[in-house]
């Protein structure tokens, strides 16, 4: 059946037994292909019958349906015509695991971080008032994104708008690993409330068995006060924010969601429907660990088993190391935002829960958390991805770096990632990091630095960075890093008369095999570990610019801003002329392909690092 | 008496009659430092008495007061030993008009940015839990402040910790400009609630007068719902957050308010307690027009009158070009957060009020539903301080350029800033903008070309940022711009055979005040106004570049990841060998000052640059 749905008009022909049939047929494909290429199998199989009953109630693509985060839109893409872009999930050219502008015009909304789905459709309501259009917005919200202060911030605003806006809050009870905080907890309160329709007739036949008549019937409601509350307050917490509450619904039950999803759009006021979903639903590994299904490599869809080579992974190592030192370092803290198990911190957890903090998805409260921790005297690690981070840059230029507090951040998934794709790349914040006054900025080559650094972030009373990628890498006994690393200090690996490669973290192994190519071509390029983008180690910088006929600096950042630039600003401060080539992320937007595509497109795979040095240096040689 | 408080255990010796003229005496000191050197004044006014009782019934600097921006510390500057630099407030060397470490003791975190206390104060409770220390955290928060995200995240984050913690809600019911939002309509909801008292007696007489039992009396109380559930909600949000809630508290009664704080600090769990104040108390005109005098500039304090000499405000100027436009151009919508006066915008709100949107402290809020406006065809204007929006630097980066969504940012309060010192200083903005693929940033050297940018904004489809500091100055028709403004072009204002500066924004007048001084050495410096940072006039770089003898860039931003270095990645690229200097703020936080001192702590007035440029340019012609 879901051959014959091109487009979402198709459903509307359904039947709501027809509907469920095809329910069906897009779990299956969803597992199918994501057992095959990856990607996100928990939320989205949660979310089959809220998509196909969203898609039968409006009109997409008049009506506008803003996905948040968007680990929940592949439902929306087998609907809306990209069958065959789905099969190639994630690799380049298929299509990408998030909603994407450019690839659909029914993706009204491109996304990838959390929680600004409400922000995006408050806009489009505002647009459509302002225009006299009449189309329908509808934000889809994970409770796990329900954590992020920007949903509040809008919530807060669209609140007062008295005008047709309906959120739907998906609440699948978890959000990347679990769920936490207050209103995580109001919203169990809420799920369990069948048990309130019990109570209420409890209570109603506890009034028939009083006596009297006035005065006693207060007073025994009086004492009811807190049970009395208790009933009463259901969605009272998004009445404030001046939503109409309905629910909790059965997230599965498409006649049911259909029936309220009509009504919501006959309102004129905001609306926030709760729907409770089940993450994994309908593949039983994913029901029962709907965690480890959240983002997964391909996998064997009979045992669960994923497929994928096992590598070592740098935050698991970094956890590790953290755990250790914690256990005779009584100062040592771990925070996270919804990536305990991403930044492998779990460890952590384990070994010290006392001192392990996830404040769900909201770093910007993680940082200043943890700055409140340093400020009294404690050694907090801010364990992040490198993209989400972005969030958190005013807390760690306001709240860490003005205060200079010592709070170490261990930014995970730095430098281009891979199938996630635009949204997901940690290219921005050797940049943004970089400017910061008191700023310590780190970047470990392989993973015997990796923890060698973190060793030293021990020692280091003030706010420092360490960024490396998913996988880590260890480069063998050839190439180690000889005795501790001391802060500001790179490392000379190789020395070469004609050209000088400074290359931060993995562009290291990268640089060094560009320089036994270029070595082919009779070109003789040293290697050095610009382990420290800020401070830089000036003086090796210096003595080993003066004395090469090309510079180059290598890192896997946006060029703009970043260690290249940096590099450019020491030379021209010391008055050293020499050519100088800047290589990094070009300025654009990396799409999702694997890793090695991604240096390639960007002209970083050691094969291009050494044809573009060979052919700049070249030129040089020409006019010299 | 103020003069006998020397720290604030010299508090607890008074009596409550005592205390109340020392609130009188701090009102007038206030008063008085404020209406001499500037700053805030509502707010700080409202403050006294809870400041009082704060001090009274905690141990600073054992117990820990975190303020929120700090908008509301100068009580307790005044009662920390800090007389004497208070009386020289936001002056250079004098006390900072904010929360500072560097400071006192008694400021345990240093702040400016709104929405951060609770986070920060629960970073400390943990740490006290961990090290089992004994003090108390008490984070003073406003209530403007309530409507950024970060205090949801903290609220949400706390109310699950069951420990003893203390957030006191300064309410007096306005953010800087005004309150907006659902939940500011509930705080006021709460104030009023005496009137809840009255209404809860008319439903016992009500229940009274039913003449049978059981069913209809219950029949009744379900038609009471409504009124029932308004009757028990008080404080429920709060409490949904996991936080005991006590209010609303007159904030100007010392004695309640010592009474309150005392049995708060018995509490073993998470306590909210609702002050409302007036702002402005004790001052005529602030308290009428507490907004007029949320930050001020020197007033006579008999009439309230500024004596401050008038001064183009480049906001105003923007906005009232956005206004006119907007007459003609319907897709065009202002949008600020909680910064409608100083930006300007209210005459656009005037002109354009339904199209005008005061989200509340809520940048990222701000930015992401401007996008979302974007993406369904509206031309919006967003509005906002550098250095507020810092913390939007994720959906700018993510919602507004991943989507390429034509949205324009107006950064006001560019530049160094002041009297308002190190965290509201705007000389990251160049840098965090410049890294982002799609953007485009802008810098006009006077009003004449703020005009002129604000026009080419209309036409250009792409996210662009136009920055400028407070004040707007005409350069006059000597150099004035010709024509109009191209995207991407510069402009070369006088040549120069031996030093080539490019200059950005308010520098170029330094540029060319420099260049006479110059000449007077017998310099030859020629002047650009590099007004786009992005994309940079590469042709015209590389012309004035090759001929010059010494290239300088001029910019108030940092040197790190700023103009400067994006011109040295041109000429890198370019392989254009020339030497250059990259002149702008040092990788420091400049405090507190005049602008001219912070130019010249910074190297950048007319005078410094001259005295650089000339001493690098004898180096070079000794080398030569």
């Amino acid at each position: 059946m879901l051959e014959q749905i091109r487009e979402p008009s198709d459903l509307k022909k359904l039947n709501v037994r027809q509907l469920k049939q095809l329910a069906a047929e897009l779990r299956d494909e969803i597992i199918q292909v994501v057992s095959d290429r990856g990607g996100h199998l928990s939320s989205n199989l949660g979310m089959v019958e809220l998509t196909l009953a969203l898609h039968y109630v409006f009109d997409a693509p008049d009506d506008k349906l803003v996905f948040d985060v968007g680990h929940q839109c592949y439902a929306h893409k087998l609907l809306t015509g990209r069958r065959t872009a789905f099969r190639r999930l994630r690799q380049r050219g298929g299509a990408s695991g998030f909603p994407q502008a450019e690839e659909s015009e029914y993706d009204c909304f491109t996304a990838g971080h959390a929680s600004t789905a409400i922000s995006a459709a408050l806009g489009m309501v505002r647009a459509r008032e302002i225009m006299n259009d009449d189309y329908d917005v509808v934000a889809v919200v994970g409770d796990g994104a329900l954590s992020g202060g920007m949903c509040y911030e809008a919530l807060n605003d669209a609140g007062r708008s008295n005008t047709r806006m309906i959120v739907v809050l998906n609440d699948n009870a978890m959000s990347i690993s679990r769920n936490v905080g207050a209103v995580s907890k109001y919203l169990t309160g809420l799920r369990q409330s069948r048990s309130y329709r019990a109570f209420k007739r409890g209570v109603r036949r506890g009034l028939e068995k009083i006596p009297g008549v006035g005065m006693p019937v207060f007073g025994f409601l009086e004492k009811l006060r807190d049970a009395v509350k208790s009933l009463f307050v259901d969605g009272k917490f998004f009445e404030t924010l001046g939503f109409r509450y309905i629910g909790p619904i059965d997230g599965h039950d498409i006649k049911h969601l259909i029936r309220v999803l009509k009504r919501a759009r006959e309102d004129n006021e905001p609306v926030l429907i709760h729907v409770v979903t089940l993450k994994g639903k309908g593949y039983r590994p994913a029901e029962v660990h709907p965690d480890q299904y959240h983002g997964v490599a391909p996998f064997e869809v009979e045992s669960g088993e994923s497929r994928k080579e096992k590598h070592a992974l740098n935050g698991r190592i970094a956890a590790a190391q953290l755990s250790d030192m914690a256990d005779t370092d009584v100062r040592i803290c771990a925070v996270t935002a919804a990536m305990s198990g991403g930044t492998g911190l779990e460890v952590f957890e384990q070994a010290h829960p006392e001192r392990f903090f996830d404040v769900g998805i909201a770093e910007e409260h993680a940082v200043t958390m943890a700055a409140g921790m340093a400020a009294q005297g404690m050694k907090p690690y801010v364990a992040i991805y490198s993209t989400f981070l972005q969030r958190a840059y005013d807390q760690i230029a306001m709240d860490v770096c003005r205060n200079a507090l010592p709070v170490t951040f261990l930014i995970d998934r730095a430098g281009l990632v891979g199938a996630d794709g635009a949204t997901h790349q940690g290219v921005l914040d050797l940049s943004y990091l970089r400017q910061l006054p008191n700023m310590i900025v780190a970047a470990p080559r392989d993973v015997r630095d990796l923890k060698k650094l973190i060793a030293l972030s021990r020692t280091v009373d003030a706010p420092m960075a360490i960024r490396y990628p998913k996988n880590g890498d260890d480069m063998g006994p050839g190439i180690q890093t000889q005795g501790e690393i001391r802060l500001g200090k790179w490392e000379l690996l190789s020395a070469g008369e004609d050209v000088m490669m400074f290359a931060v973290g993995r562009m290291v192994p990268l640089a060094m095999q560009a320089a036994i190519e270029l070595l082919g071509k009779r070109v003789a390029a040293g290697v050095a570990d610009a382990r420290f983008v800020k401070p830089m180690d000036e003086e090796m910088l210096l003595r080993q610019a003066r004395s090469a006929k090309l510079v180059v600096t290598l890192e896997e950042n946006a060029v703009a801003g970043g260690f290249g630039e940096g590099v450019l600003e020491v030379l021209a401060r010391e008055g050293v002329s020499v050519p100088v080539m800047t290589l990094g992320v070009p300025d654009r937007f990396i799409a999702h392909g694997t890793v090695q595509q991604q240096l390639e497109a960007s002209g970083l795979s050691a094969n291009a690092i050494a044809t573009r040095v060979l052919e700049r240096f070249q030129s040089i040689a020409k006019e010299a």
